[in-house]
């Protein structure tokens, strides 16, 4: 065979003969099973890679029915309930809940517990409220509440069905099914848990010498996942760490830190800590606390894992609470190497720049499952849309290793598909192959973007539900799918990066997000050291970009606490009084590819610039939308929103450049007239790699050195016609 | 001469011959002169009432120039401006200010002005800063800025030109006319400048026996009207009171407040505390203590007035400030009565609805200027458009007199026009006349309409500029609009209001506005006395009808404070995490005449129900734009934003109805079947007055009882055909 590598695919029983062929067309070096499939007696015989799934924290019903104390926990809210005129306030803690997932832990409820008057925020003691019921049917009574206050209760509860199984069981009819049974999870501090975790994987190495990769799917804690009365998902937070708390927990937890956690500090107003909220300190805390165990706990698994020769591969996704792969006790686990799923160039970074592993493995859309590989369905078209999303961020950091899901059988029905996956496998692997293993070039503009988060949430801002479309995030979303494929090094910084002086190590910082926002900072914008510093880079030649409501907090005069070098604020209603003189002066260096309106998605309101200096590069229906403002020496940008679009990522490209003040340098970055074109250029190759994001044929000229995006090269111009959605190599001498 | 009265016409003189004529058309029983023109000799024979125009606080060169300390002043505050790395930070305090109107007065500044960090609040220290320059030309240098932090000089300044007088001038070119000078203001707590005021008064009316009545144009203090570096409009409210200011007030002040002023209780962060701040309790002491000022000195003059047996008539506008009409000194003065600008429904119930005067006088547009008596111009159509506005409130609450202005030398060239007013004055002489000197029947619904100023600033809500049109306040002006010609008696009330019991004399109660303004409350909604105080009435049987976004503060897990009874809440991004359903169920009573969307105008962003209860009524891009909710006994609606139109004014109709339980009744309410047709009834005279509120033929069923909107009476079916914008009176007999 000749094997070229870097590709994963699922196989299954019964497709023998096929299986040698369509491996070869591939260039697959690895196989793995599905959800329902196993892995043919002809697999050690293919010459490739084996990996098998495993899932540490559920999968033996026996043990988990003989250990209901160990079943893992989440923190609830109740509905928020008004008090009437008079009398007692019965609140039934479990409406619009599950009862087949969540049953309220009464064990200690008066210490784990809290009642409280969510018209004041006052804690109601606990002698002023009773419990009654059992199972999933429990009341709690507030004796003599405070007439029309709204109360809720922060409760405790069982997982009494672990999250993703259950999604699988009730999305697939599987109550249908007699082999099928309602997983229960175990938790990891249990101590006989723990003890059946370890000796379990040794026993499921020795049983398994064909499997080359343990594909951990995945670990202790879900994300939190909770499903509503109707079984429908009522609440999802890809980042919730609602369901890794457990008294034990806590406790050793207040042990360590010295302080008593409380429900609120879960329950967050309801809001459950969402990736939203600016965390709290004992948010950070806990998340601290938890990632710390499970990492050491998941390094004695892997440890296990390569004591067998075997090793271990991390899905990015369902149980992977306290394995942040961007936390600080991610690389001493030592795992070999993570598989995501990719949606979009976005998510595709957030694997693909991960640290401390040997490997990186996006697995692709579309899935092999009937939803698609039906007929009428577009399984070609999805493909297509899929790696054009991706390829733009794997041309600027490439994953090692792309792969598949699903059911081959399924898959090989279509002809087409099969034909154009084999040109996406090769035309990935010409990244590492042309690109003799270099990274892309970089513009030597350093950006960060600041956050609340910063590093540890790298490339994960702004998403709910692990990348879905929302309202309100698509026009922020935008702005990390443009850098995804644009050649900066991005760095994600947090104020408190900022406090320690981390501004001096960038040219230009962004700051994206809606006010309020752990994203946009909320009322981190208060703090003097946070926002002299921003004014001092700016004053010093940085470059700052606000997107949508940065530095927002109402205060002294000012929305934005950064107006001064955006040159623009918000009317919130209370300047209306002042008179504005708004003139559009659409031609500028940053406008120069964007011969219309700029698409702000949601837009951020009623944006007016602080003066006449502001430069208004677009406006709309009297609010500015895009503007440029010189301060000092430094630069302000704002822009409204930014979805996602070839125009968009052009804006935002040139919007840095000339916030750092480098727009000089820009004619010779090997940019394409075409925004549907990109380029990475990897100069210790001498080579571009050219890509054509578009579904229709572009023409496109190009600009650049020898020396690849610096130095002193001689520039070159070429002319190019590429065919709809083509890469091509060229190279830079032209 | 057959005078039907209730009519001002402005006349001037070379029309001696057409006089006669044309105030019998018109029916005018009274005449004025304009701005420019004179009354001419045969005035005294024409049998009519004589208006004249009289400004008490300028217009005498001689004694404002004699007097230069007597000048008004006003409180300004700088640019915000960001200090440097190192150094001192020189402020030109007058950047951006037009130097003519502006002038720094340096009297006692270090008692009268303040120098403000914006970034931290605090005032630095006397000592800390120094004045340069003098006249117009004034500079602030602050010793030791904090680096990048930002700073801004509130100062105080002469008015060396009176802001009126000023726009007349500039706006008519009258540098050009030798025989104009720029006219300067004096203070009527200057005890020269009151000495003179009265004994003005006195000669001024000595001399002109032949007027009857004196039209103060107006009294002492100009709402705050401040130009730019260019001569443009820089800051304008209406309702504005920093250039009531003086040294020797504060002085007054606080001997009698016993506490201190400073320039920051006028400067409120650069807001100047216009209407859309919550007001603070030093700024309402402010206004009580100048109203109750400027009503005692206004006696004075009107007292003046009356002993020469002539009539007082205030114009509200220009230096109005401190003559509330619905404050409590208003009342005191004496004042025969008012006349305002009618641009609107709205403006004209503030107008109309003022108490404590025998008559209330509309100037109806279009004025007779050349701007649009001229070739091309649309003289009708402005007149019809006004009227059909106007009609709709003077339907509901009629204003005694109406009235033009400008040159009738110019009206009398468009017949068409002349034939127009003829008609208006006749059909607004009707009113009054068929309907008996009755007012129209209001439902027995009692509708509040609940802000922080209540009934002081009644009909005065959300107007920016005198209610020009602004991005941010249409969506709620259409509120007003709809109501001004709604039958119900509506009351203003505030969050003190409410505190003290004022719900109980109310059915429905609405809250409209944006957050954070005084029109939704703020933080006013953290106060328990206040939420609870409106859950008990909606417990109790009340309807609340939210717009906007009402009782908006974030505060322990909800934005809308009111969200409970309302339904819905706004999504700040905290909570996308939580999954949501939204149904729409288009068919509700409140919708009966709603076919499609509903215009919220500008919207209030993404608004969700917060429960399966909660009927959405209207669902546009998964936002909630028109919710009805029961709650207990009492029910809520929620309305994104109402811009005016006869659709949105009708679901306004219905939702009261619906808030107050009270549908049941509607049918039968003498309410059109046509949207575009409205009713007034008049049951004492056993008719009603129907408006074709179109510039298009309208048909329309009409049903209602020959006893008025309630009673036993039969209830009569009619159907009308009714010409373009017409009215007529039709029996409640049928």
């Amino acid at each position: 065979m000749n094997v070229r590598g870097r590709v994963t695919l699922p196989i299954e029983q019964g497709m023998d003969d096929q299986l040698p062929q369509i491996l070869d067309r591939l260039g697959a070096d690895a196989v793995r099973n599905s959800d329902g499939t196993w892995l043919p007696e002809i697999t050690s015989q293919l010459g490739v890679k084996v990996y098998e799934t495993y899932f540490p924290a559920r999968g033996n019903q026996e043990f988990a029915l003989a250990h209901l104390d160990a079943r893992p926990r989440f923190y609830l809210m109740s509905d928020r309930v008004t008090a009437p005129a008079e009398g007692p306030l019965a609140i039934d803690i479990m409406n619009g809940y599950y009862k087949m997932q969540v049953e309220p832990d009464q064990g200690d409820l008066q210490r784990w517990w809290e009642v409280i008057d969510r018209t004041t925020g006052e804690v109601v003691p606990v002698e002023g409220w009773s419990v009654s019921g059992e199972g999933a049917d429990v009341t709690v009574t507030i004796a003599a509440p405070v007439a029309f206050h709204v109360y809720t209760v922060s409760f405790l509860a069982w997982q009494v069905w672990d999250s993703t199984q259950m999604y699988n069981y009730t999305t697939n009819n599987w109550e249908n099914d007699p082999t099928r049974v309602r997983e229960i999870g175990y938790d990891a501090r249990h101590p006989d848990a723990w003890e059946f975790m370890t000796s379990s994987m040794r026993k499921w190495c020795e049983e398994r010498p064909e499997v080359d990769v343990v594909r951990f799917t995945t670990f202790f804690y879900h994300f939190t996942l909770v499903f509503n009365d109707l079984g429908k998902e009522k609440y999802v937070d890809w980042f919730g760490y609602s369901a890794s708390v457990s008294p034990l927990a806590m406790e050793a937890f207040e042990a360590e830190y010295g302080y008593k956690l409380r429900a609120e500090d879960f329950i967050d107003e309801g809001y459950y800590n969402n990736s939203f909220r600016v965390p709290s300190k004992v948010f950070s805390d806990w998340m601290d606390f938890q990632s710390r165990f499970v990492s050491s706990r998941v390094k004695e698994l892997v440890d296990i894992v390569h004591s067998f020769g075997k090793e271990a591969l991390m899905f990015l996704g369902d149980t992977w609470m306290g394995t942040e792969p961007y936390g600080k006790y991610w690389p001493e686990i030592g795992m070999d190497g993570v598989v995501g799923s990719v949606g979009s160039a976005a998510t595709c970074r957030m694997i693909s720049d991960i640290p401390g592993i040997r490997y990186s493995e996006g697995r692709f859309l579309p899935y092999f499952f009937p939803d698609v590989f039906k007929p009428g369905g577009d399984p070609l078209g999805e493909a297509n849309e899929s790696w054009l999303q991706a390829r733009r961020a794997i041309a600027r950091k490439p994953l090692e290793r792309i792969g598949y899901g699903g059911y081959l059988s399924l898959a090989v029905q279509f002809p087409e598909f099969m034909a154009r996956i084999e040109q996406i496998a090769d035309e990935f692997r010409s990244i590492h192959e042309v690109g003799e293993g270099h990274l892309p070039q970089s513009s030597t503009i350093r950006v960060g973007l600041l956050n609340a988060w910063g590093a540890q949430r790298s490339w994960q801002t702004h998403m709910v539900a692990h990348a879905l479309w929302y309202k309100q995030i698509y026009s922020y979303l935008g702005v990390l799918e443009s850098l995804a494929g644009l050649p900066f090094d991005l760095q994600f910084i947090s104020f408190d990066d900022v406090r320690d002086g981390k501004l001096d190590d960038l040219d230009v910082v962004l700051n994206v997000g809606a006010a309020g926002t752990a994203f946009s900072g909320g009322e981190q914008w208060l703090d003097n050291d946070l926002i002299t510093a921003l004014r001092g880079f700016a004053a010093n030649g940085g470059g700052v970009i606000g997107i949508g409501e940065p530095s927002a907090v109402q205060h002294q005069g000012a929305y934005f606490q950064l107006s001064d070098v955006l040159g623009v604020d918000k009317e919130l209603g209370f300047s209306q009084s002042t008179d504005r003189y708004p003139v559009e002066r659409p031609e500028h260096f940053i406008t120069a590819d964007l011969p219309g309106a700029l698409d702000v998605g949601e837009g951020a309101g009623d944006i007016f610039a602080t003066g006449d200096a502001t430069q208004i590069l677009r406006l709309q229906n009297r609010s500015v939308e895009l503007a440029a403002n010189q301060q000092g020496e430094g630069r302000g940008v704002y822009i409204a929103g930014l979805p996602y679009s070839h125009e968009n990522a052009r804006v935002l490209h040139r919007a840095i450049f000339w916030a750092a003040g480098r727009e000089a340098d820009f004619d010779a970055q090997w940019v394409p007239s075409n925004v549907g074109v990109e380029v990475s250029v990897f100069p210790e190759a001498g080579k571009a790699f050219v890509m054509n994001n578009l579904t229709e044929a572009a023409a496109t000229t190009l600009r650049g050195r020898a020396t690849g995006l610096d130095g002193d090269g001689a520039i070159t111009e070429l002319q190019l016609d590429l065919e709809p959605m083509e890469s091509r190599w060229i190279d830079l001498q032209g």
